[in-house]
């Protein structure tokens, strides 16, 4: 099932995508399904960020064969930073290049959404926790990662974090083939299944320091192939079973 | 003027304290401050942490004669982090130390809280954009952070961002007179007037890169003197001109 957020005529409402129709939900998608009987179709709104989150959590280097190519050697437990929730855009909105950095990168990754508070969740227990899945880029302003030690600020500009489109809640995370398309060229190009921690662990771990809340996202590591991006470019991360999320570089 | 945040039979409200009296507020203090007419003592409320922030944006080093004690260089930009906003907890709660945790330490700071949707503002307006200032304590798992690159972690666990009591509309904030108290014992004492960065600056930074939001952090960084707490420890952050924020140690 896919669940998406969206504007029309000035009001934002959650739904469920069916096709190219969209049934509207009473309220949040994480208390139960309850459909209003109103209709519409993809084309006539707006779609926005599937959710609000309070947290974006995101993870290091997480695919083993990329981590193995740059000759890393493979961490103990996964490298976690954040991003702020200001840098949050929507599908096909644009990308702003700001004017201090030089090297502006896509990075695809595949997004967990969090659908129930989790707070010390085991791994066993953690698909339960998980509304499912959506696509994300975790756009980072390449030359200012390297010259600062945090990553909060390089990873956290306005407009670094478009995720979306919606949330598919019936995929397996751990084994979907991952793509950057940019320009109709595909340049990153993986499985999750290379996960070196499986989505099941990284919300163990997670949540094991913080508590997580519905909406929250844990981004979850991109994979080979990130590279820089162009004033005019287009952008896509596309995810087997979910879909694409687009963007434009300003 | 002091703001404050409180709960009140199981109701939450902004209000204006005097003395020990709490006006309450209609909504939120960003709209400008309309009293409801209702009035409660301090002693009946439950003081909570004094805003809702989105983003809580940390500054590392920022006290010019701790920088040259411990040796680092002055650097020339903010280092910028982020707390997770899951981390907050309100006055006189408990700070829990993780089990993975081996020293728990405190960092007493200044925090400035964003009145206004704040986006590329110069430093000469800044204070426009300032709601006011108020005690924070960037609880820091210090033997974690030696160990990862990324402070999101040791920086972030449940109960490590203690923020308020209220908020202090009037003072000076790079003028402060700043301490931290563990168990009666002065073990921080610096002032604000130390700072490498000014608040005014820090504001005009951050919201180069990102906007900030009412309510919103940004955490000053922390003057020399830090050190470990322990279970059963009170932990006070105290400035000049706000007040005390007091903490316990699970």
């Amino acid at each position: 099932m896919k669940l998406c957020r969206f504007e029309k005529e000035g009001n934002i409402f959650y739904g469920i995508l069916e096709g190219d129709e969209i049934s509207f939900l009473a309220g949040e998608p994480y208390d139960g399904l309850r459909t209003t009987g109103e209709h519409a179709g993809l084309g006539e709104v707006k779609l926005l960020a599937p959710t609000v989150p309070k947290s974006i959590v995101a993870v290091g280097l997480n695919y083993r064969k990329h981590a193995e190519e740059i000759g890393m050697p493979l961490v103990p437990e996964p490298l976690i930073f954040s991003k702020f929730v200001s840098s949050v855009i929507n599908p096909f909105e644009q990308i702003v290049k700001p004017d201090v950095c030089k090297q502006l990168d896509y990075e695809a990754e595949l997004a967990i959404v969090i659908g129930r508070r989790c707070c010390k969740v085991k791994k066993e227990e953690a698909r339960d926790y998980i509304l499912g899945y959506t696509c994300m880029n975790d756009v980072t302003a390449r030359d200012l990662q390297d010259m600062t030690k945090q990553w909060a600020r390089c990873k956290g500009f306005d407009t670094f974090s478009p995720f979306g489109p919606w949330v598919e809640t019936e995929v397996d995370g751990d084994n979907l083939h991952l793509q950057a398309v940019l320009n109709g060229k595909v340049v990153q190009d993986d499985t999750t299944a290379d996960f070196i921690f499986s989505t099941a662990e990284l919300v163990e771990y997670i949540s094991g320091f913080m508590t997580l809340y519905p909406g929250d996202i844990i981004t979850t590591g991109t994979p080979g192939g990130i590279g820089p991006m162009k004033s005019g470019d287009e952008i896509k991360v596309v995810i087997e079973g979910i879909g694409e999320l687009v963007n434009y570089v300003k």
